[in-house]
């Protein structure tokens, strides 16, 4: 179906809108790399080529269909361009700038909140960490960033819970100097740390 | 009101379950410390001694309000018991123990996708950590359970979220060893370690 089959001029200004809508409905329900660019514009009744000049790659499209109320990307870059040594406290403080603004926390809230939602928890799991974090942790050139990574968010995910969502004391008032002093170490050693063997066990 | 005057003989097969809702609506919106044994007696047209008859103490209630599937303290008592040594790792044998569970883990997993209600966050937020993570810390004998043990639970919360809720690899099929090796210095830090000056600052 062509978007004259809907009587709809191409790049009229719900078509961004529709093809964000259809990106989020199939990225949730068949996961990142079981969606194409392809199946997102026949739901949203556009050319193929409409998708890639909104939004670029699959990757970019991925990426606005999270949503964020803020380039993750172009936030990160510099954290990226320093590499390993000391990025986690850099990438601390970048984390905990973005959330501490007044203007960025609400939609980031919202987002957390939702991630107990089946629709937010595939988008997340799927391709959150495939697309942003997977290849942020390559970009530091860390090693093994597919076993780093995942555990270095668990530490991020359940400060942002404690912090923002429940605001347990005193970590929601705790200022962002002890926080890196808090969690820097142990978000260091998740990137670059000694390993343990997989499985646990020598 | 007394129960009489609801019609109600006391000790009836409803008056627990009453005595608990009251409960669990009153820690919901006074916060642990906001809510009186009197005061739930009252919402549940009971006496205060049948709360007590019930439930025993105000902290027994608030455990009880939380509707964990297993009682909390008995798990965690002979983990206490051998003090500060080695407590991350016997600690996080418990809490894989309980969660990887499959008849527990069901009922956990919903208590935690209800944490983002503003119900069960109040209940979170102004009780478990006052009623149960407070004093087991303070029970382990570290010193500044309250600012340790909060940041011991962000940890704690982030692999629940990544392993159990997101179900993000490689921590969803990773094996209770490696998680032990990955994850039990970073908690015996955050319980026993050297703790940043207030402030973050020197």
């Amino acid at each position: 179906m062509t978007s004259a089959a809907r009587g709809r001029r191409p790049g009229s200004p719900d078509t961004r809108a529709d093809i964000l809508e259809a990106a989020r409905a199939l990225f949730a329900s068949g996961g990142f790399s079981g969606t194409s660019i392809r199946a997102v514009a026949a739901r949203a009744g556009v050319d193929p080529a409409l998708v890639h000049h909104y939004f670029g790659s699959k990757d970019d499209l991925f990426v606005a269909a999270l949503q964020l109320p803020f380039d993750l990307r172009e936030v990160v870059g510099p954290v990226v361009a320093q590499g390993p040594d000391g990025a986690a406290e850099r990438l601390l403080r970048v984390f905990l700038s973005v959330w501490d603004d007044p203007e960025l926390q609400p939609p980031l809230l919202a987002l957390a909140r939702s991630l107990t939602d089946p629709t937010s928890k595939a988008l997340m799991r799927d391709g959150f960490l495939k697309v942003v974090i997977g290849p942020l942790g390559a970009a530091l050139g860390i090693d093994s960033p597919e076993r780093r990574m995942p555990v270095a968010a668990s530490q991020m995910m359940g400060l942002i819970f404690m912090r923002y969502l429940l605001q347990v004391e005193p970590l929601a008032s705790m200022p962002a100097d002890e926080l890196v002093a808090t969690y820097a170490p142990t978000l260091q050693r998740y990137l670059t740390g000694p390993l343990p063997p997989v499985g646990g066990r020598e």
